[in-house]
C-alpha cells in the first residue's frame, strides 16, 4: 500500500448527500469489500437503502459531523454545494476527498472560469458582475446574448438569465436576486460534451472517453459514446482533464462539461464548468465501460489503483426524469436494456428517477 | 402486470439468510427500485451491510417471521436448508418463492433422487440407507466405490464418506452418525458442469450457457463458460433445468449440477443435484453476460420479465477462499478484472470470501 492513508477492505467510506449518487457510490464500494456510511438530513433518502450506516443530520451540525468522522475511513460527496467549512472540518478528523480546495472553486462560477482561465485553458468570455453598472460594462465588452448566473449555487439551470437585445440590465440582475454573479458571453457551440476522469492523491490519472451530451429543459437527456468528435478533440479533452485535476490536486472521480465549437471548420472546446464529483455524463460507464465511475471514484479516493475505462460497445444512457420512470417495465422487457432506479419515492416533474442504459455492438 | 402478485419498484424483497448470496441479491435488487430487508440469525451478517432494513432473530422465532412477512412484498432465500415449516409459515402471508415444494425435495437427497428419475432424467444409481443391513444391500446392488450421504444439510462435502473396497460398512454409517442416508454409486465423470436457469410463475423460462466447474477439497474453485461440450450436452443440459424446473413449478434461479461422462466416445450428463437458489457456478454473470443471475432472479421472484442471458465474452470466476482474499490488491492492479468481496471480517480455511471474474474477448 503506498500512502498510510489507502484503505483496506473492511473499511467505510463516509459520504454527504444520500440522493442517487450517493447511492451508486455504495452500491460500487460494497464489491469491493467498503462499507458505506450516509450523512444526509433529508428522511427517506434513497443511499439510506444501500447503506450500512447512516447518519440523518445537518450538514452544520458540528456534533454529528464529528461522530460520523470518527466512525469512517474516508469522506467522500455526491454534490458540489458540501459547505467548505463542513468539509475542512471533517478534514480535521478523517481523509476528505475530493479536498477542499476543489470545492471552494467549484462552488464559485467566477473562481472556476479564473482558475481554468489562468491555465491558459480557453472559457466563454467573462466578467464579474456585483451591481448593474458592472453588468453593463460587462455587457458593452461581451456583447449580447450574454448569460447572467449567480457565482454560488448554480444548479440545472437555476439562478441564471439570458440578456439578449433590448432587455434591461437592472431587471436581469434583478431577476437572479442581486446576488454577486457572472456574465458570460453566448458560446454558438454545436453540440455538448464532457469528459469524466479520475486522479489518485499520487498523481494516477485516466479519463473515459469523450461523452456527447444532449440537453432537454437544462437537465440531461441522452449521453452517447463514442462522441462524434475529432480525434484531436478527443485528445485535447482529456488534457484539459489531466491538467485540470492536476492543478486542483484533485482525488476521486470528476467531469468537465464542455462546448464543441466549429472554428474555420475545425474543431475545438471550450470548458464550461467543472464537476468534482461523478456526474450524471458518467452514469453510461455503469454498463458500459469495465469499470465504472462510480467503482473509479472508490478506487480513487480508497487509494487504489484505478481501473481500466475501456467501452464495451456503443453506448446510449437515457434519463428517466419525473414519470417517465413509470415506463419500467417497458425497459425491463426490452433485451439488453439496464434499468436503474434511484429509489426515490416521489416523481415530481424534472425529477432524476433514474436511467437506462443501452450497449450496442459496434 | 401479469398476475396480482407482481412487484412494483419501491416494493421490498425479503431474504432469508445473510450470506454473501444475499448480499448480491440485495445488490441487484436496488437498481431495479427494490428495497431488500435481510432475515438472518447472526450477528455481522454480509448481507446487513447493503440492506434497507434488518431483522436477526433465529429461522424458529414465529413472531419475528410474521413482522418480517408483513413488512415485505415478496420472500426469497438464498440456502436451501430453510425449515420447510418456516416456508409455509412465512408463505400464510407473503408469496415465498421458490415454494415450499422446490425447498422440501431439494432438502432431501433421497427425495430429490427419485424426483429427478421419476422424470426419466439420469442420476447416479442410488438406494436408501436406514441401517447397516440396508447399506449391504445397497452396496451388493450398486458396487463399489459408492457414495454414503445423508439425506438431509449436507453441504460442500460435509456429511458424506466414501466406500472402497475393504471398507467396513458398519464404519462408514457410523461415520455419517447413522443418519437416514442414500448410497450412490460413483459416476466416473470427465468433469462437472452446471447449468444456471431462471423461471417465472406464469411459466417462462431461460437458462444461461453451461459452466464448467473445477472442485479443490469439495468448494468450487473456478468457474469457466463456454464449457468444453457438445453443442448435444448443451442443449439436452438446458432442457433438463426446463423440465426439472417445470415439474417443481419453480419460481426464481436454481442451479442444476451435472457430471459430464463420456459413453462409446459420445459426451453425455448425469444430473447430481439441484440448488434452489442462485448459485456459485453463477458468478460469473454478474460481469460476464448481459444480467447477472442476482438480477434474474429479482426479476423472477417480482414476476418480472427475464433478462437477456448473452455471454460478453469467454468468462472465468474464481473463488477467493480464505487467505486468498488477501490478494485483493493484486486484483485490482489487473486491468480488466472484477473484485467482489462478500464484507465477512474473519477469513476462516474454506471460507468463501470473494470471487473474481474475468472477460475475455472471444
Amino acid at each position: 500500500m503506498s500512502t498510510p492513508r489507502t484503505l483496506k477492505p473492511g473499511d467505510t467510506i463516509g459520504i454527504l448527500g444520500g440522493g442517487q449518487l450517493a447511492r451508486m457510490i455504495a452500491l460500487a464500494a460494497a464489491p469491493l469489500g467498503l462499507k458505506a456510511h450516509i450523512y444526509a438530513p433529508e428522511e427517506g433518502s434513497p443511499a439510506f437503502q444501500v447503506a450500512d450506516a447512516v447518519t440523518r443530520a445537518a450538514y452544520d451540525d458540528l456534533g454529528a459531523l464529528e461522530r460520523f468522522a470518527k466512525s469512517v475511513d474516508v469522506v467522500t460527496y455526491e454534490f458540489e454545494n458540501v459547505p467548505v467549512y463542513t468539509a475542512e472540518f471533517l478534514a480535521g478528523h478523517v481523509p476528505v476527498h475530493p479536498g477542499a480546495k476543489a470545492l471552494g472553486i467549484t462552488q464559485d462560477r467566477l473562481e472556476e472560469k479564473n482558475f481554468v482561465s489562468r491555465l491558459g485553458i480557453e472559457t466563454a468570455p467573462f466578467a464579474p458582475v456585483n451591481s448593474v453598472e458592472e453588468l453593463e460594462e460587462a455587457l458593452a465588452a461581451i456583447g449580447r446574448p450574454a448569460v447572467l448566473k449567480t457565482r454560488r449555487f448554480g444548479y440545472d439551470g437555476k439562478g441564471q438569465t439570458i440578456i439578449r437585445e433590448g432587455d434591461d440590465p437592472a431587471a436581469a440582475f434583478a431577476a437572479i436576486g442581486h446576488h454577486p454573479a457572472i456574465l458570460e458571453g453566448f458560446v454558438p457551440f454545436e453540440r455538448e460534451v464532457s469528459v469524466v476522469a479520475a486522479r489518485t492523491e499520487d498523481g494516477r490519472f485516466n479519463a473515459y472517453e469523450v461523452t456527447e451530451n444532449e440537453h432537454r429543459h437544462h437537465i440531461l437527456f441522452r449521453s452517447t459514446v463514442p462522441a462524434d468528435v475529432s480525434p484531436a478533440v478527443e485528445a485535447v479533452s482529456r488534457e484539459i482533464a489531466r491538467r485540470l485535476g492536476e492543478a486542483l490536486g484533485y482525488v476521486g472521480v470528476f467531469a468537465v462539461e464542455l462546448f464543441l465549437v466549429v472554428v474555420d471548420g475545425a474543431q475545438g472546446v471550450i470548458v464550461n464548468e467543472i464537476a468534482p464529483r461523478v456526474h450524471n455524463s458518467g452514469h453510461w460507464t455503469l454498463d458500459g465501460a469495465v469499470t465504472s465511475q462510480f467503482e473509479q471514484h472508490v478506487r480513487a479516493i480508497a487509494g487504489w489503483p484505478l481501473g481500466a475505462v475501456e467501452r464495451l460497445g456503443r453506448v446510449e444512457m437515457t434519463n428517466l426524469i419525473g414519470d417517465e420512470a413509470d415506463d419500467w417495465l417497458a425497459v425491463l422487457e426490452e433485451p439488453g436494456a439496464h434499468l436503474h432506479l434511484y429509489g426515490k419515492a416521489e416523481a415530481r416533474p424534472g425529477r432524476k428517477m433514474g436511467h437506462v442504459t443501452r450497449i450496442f455492438e459496434e
